[in-house]
């Protein structure tokens, strides 16, 4: 381990390589993640380009050292620890936009640009990239845990994003998956394979996204329901009479509670399951939107139909939802940690599956709440436990795995868009059975026969 | 080869092997291809049901002896050719609509299906399966060949439509891709990697697509430009815009003088560039977007602006457009086969490939037309050419590899929607490279390591 340290360091500098406590620390554990493990990485890598980090895979497979991914680290299973030690390879000076091609609708990019920022850089243009997961997330991470957020019943997932990755593989070959075009059927789809592989298959060092056009006209509407279960079903009413709502988003009584509290928002909410809705395209397609959604809101006893004033109360309303989880935070007590975790069902079992987490959760007698991507049949739950207190871990695990049980049972899958990671291996075999991950694993050892990318992860090998 | 005949007729019936010659002949050569090869299958299989498939290829292992998948036969690039013999699987008896879980908004199917008849089942329920490729093509093909058609511009490629796939492995192995969510992060995207795999890494015999809802409204536009570049510029803007439309397709002078020749509508067109938009959603939102479109096509000297006055006419005016290739069949002469390739560029180089090829394919004096995805920066040609005539062969193949090389000097692909079947193995070396092709190789080899799955197909061992 030392003499590869020493190896990187006359390859990329003295600078390149930290093994300082906090950074080693900084990059093995989260406080907002629901697994963490006792082992730290060794080091800390800070490549500046592709070629380096070829260099540092090729370092690694020469002395068997486990290779970790790192961008935002907002990931929550437990994407970045190191559970084998081996080197964490953080992309903080690999954050640059490399080209925007505007009329070709796509852009270039290094890892550690945040999508938040990208957006900034793309507005002048009138264009956005739509996939918005968490605040701090950034595209290397994004690619790899195939990530999606609000945007998504409208726009899709990373994996319909992604034109192309360049990517470095176990033993340091570099290969790009495709060049440029928008469309293609030539060859296997390498992309959409490293798209959600969490860094187990290869290292992304540059990635080509697909753009889209901002829309002429958005508006935002809050509507309140009775139950989960009549927000759930209206949800599912909008996605079956085929409404093109750019995002459709509910929070429960606890999330809005939760709202008021942290003063989020300058409105007072009531605390009681909600339904917020994004609207866009041109100004009369959204007026016709907002009709169909009031009347299946109202048959499915939806009431209190409030709208965004204007653009500041828009981004206003929509901020509280995005920062759902960091409001949740602001409330952690000391001793707390918080367990957010997501599954996915086919749209009609949404309803029932919502409902019947909630009583769980509810019964736990911990602060916990859900809010659900409802359009894509994708819900989360967050819930604040002592991790100190062995009977509390014990119970918030009982309730999670319930949730991802009943949700197999319903056809669904452990998680809609946090991926694995280490806190759902065990659900991800009982999700497909052993042929299936035997599948992956094979992929696996043909690429990297020593399972030095991001080892632990997805599978057992 | 006769043993594993004749296991296979006990496990599975005498009728459901065929070595009769025209069966072969059926399975082995096409008309519309631009590759055929002198070998054919040594028999077709017909099985019943995946484990009536697993027995197939668990005999085949046994024997080690190619397997072809088989459905529509619409594929133009050689797809299903046997370069070296085998048994063709032709699921003509796999062609059932196994569910529609119409509040889900999906359908499980068998390969067999064809998508045309697809949506005359799902019609009723007010829903539909968006990719719409040649009308002969089924589902089983479609998966394979990752294809896509006249919506991919609205509604993407093949690839976004699949939930899951149950695949019969090399060895027999039978493995679901996924479970039935909308969405999911849930490990390595095989659905992904199987799509567009063109049955070199498994055998696809049943399917959960995706399906959305009829729009509310549509409509159908025909507009003339003066030149391809016109029209293609014109195209680029609509795209940059983000008018949303449904399709958006250009036909050149040639293809529209076809359209007048065989008489597909009542109409007698201009034979000049013309681009066929389809819009739909809301009525007030198909209206802003027809606005929007004209302004745009007039300011790149569009003109003759007609309407489908009715559902009729733009049945009509669209099937014009979606029979194109059988139109130009219609005129083939006794000696001429049909060469109907295409590629793909980013959207900003659209206009100056389509230019200099429709002049390199004017040059030729051979009847050839082009008509175009202008929306997704892809295109095909279509020429007559004289098999028997070496001189003719070569110009063509001149013609064509000199397209596909200008598409991947502008970071194109050598294929947006055919696949790279046994024609277009060359272009996909020039286009991504021995690298990334070796990690291609090195997947196969984990999945098949006899290279008995459609042997020869998309990359040379």
């Amino acid at each position: 381990m030392e003499t590869a340290i020493e190896e990187l360091r006359a390859l990329l500098g003295r600078d390149a390589i930290s093994i300082d406590p906090d950074d080693l620390h900084r990059h093995g554990y989260s406080d907002w993640s629901t697994t963490n493990v006792d082992t730290l990485p060794t080091a800390v890598v800070y490549p500046t380009s592709t070629l380096e980090v070829s260099q540092i895979a090729k370092v690694c497979a020469k002395y068997k050292i486990p290779v970790i991914p790192y961008s935002g680290g907002t990931s929550v299973e437990g994407q970045f620890t190191a559970p084998v030690g081996g080197f964490s390879i953080d992309f903080a000076n690999m954050d640059k936009i490399l080209a925007i091609n505007d009329d070709d609708l796509d852009v270039v990019v290094q890892p550690s640009v945040p999508w938040i920022e990208l957006n900034e850089h793309l507005k002048p243009a009138g264009l956005f990239f739509p996939v918005d997961p968490g605040p701090g997330a950034r595209i290397g991470g994004m690619v790899s845990t195939s990530c999606s957020g609000t945007n998504a019943v409208r726009y899709g997932t990373m994996k319909d994003w992604v034109v192309n990755l360049t990517v470095v593989l176990a033993d340091g070959r570099i290969i790009k998956t495709r060049r440029r075009p928008r469309k293609t059927a030539a060859g296997y789809n390498l992309t959409g394979l490293f798209v959600g592989a969490e860094g187990t298959l290869g290292i992304v060092t540059e990635v080509t996204l697909r753009l889209t056009v901002l829309p002429q006209e958005t508006s935002v509407a809050v509507v309140t329901f009775p139950t989960i279960r009549d927000a759930a079903a209206a949800a599912s009413s909008v996605m079956r009479a085929g409404v093109p709502v750019a995002a459709m988003e509910m929070m429960d009584d606890v999330q809005m509670g939760v709202i008021n509290k942290v003063g989020s928002t300058k409105r007072k909410w009531k605390e009681v399951p909600t339904v917020f809705f994004k609207f866009s395209g041109t100004k009369a397609g959204v007026r016709d939107n907002i009709e169909t959604v009031k009347a299946i809101a109202k048959s499915h006893m939806g009431g209190d139909f409030q709208f965004a004033a204007n653009q500041a109360e828009q981004t206003e309303l929509w901020s509280a939802r995005k920062e759902a989880l960091w409001s949740m935070l602001a409330l952690k007590g000391e001793d707390e940690e918080l367990w957010s975790t997501d599954v996915a069902v086919p749209l009609s079992r949404l309803a029932e599956i919502m409902e019947e987490s909630k009583k769980d959760i509810g019964g736990l007698g911990m602060f916990a709440s859900m809010l659900g991507h409802v359009g894509d049949g994708n819900f989360h739950s967050a819930i604040f436990y002592n991790k100190k207190d062995p009977e509390q871990v014990e119970k918030v695990k009982r309730v999670v795995y319930k949730m991802v049980d009943k949700a197999l049972e319903m056809e669904g899958t452990c998680t809609g868009e946090h991926s694995v990671g280490l806190s759902k291996k065990a659900s991800l075999v009982k999700e497909l059975g052993p042929e299936t991950i035997g599948v992956m694993r094979e992929l696996k050892r043909a690429l990297d026969p020593h399972s030095l990318m991001n080892p632990g992860k997805i599978f057992d090998l």
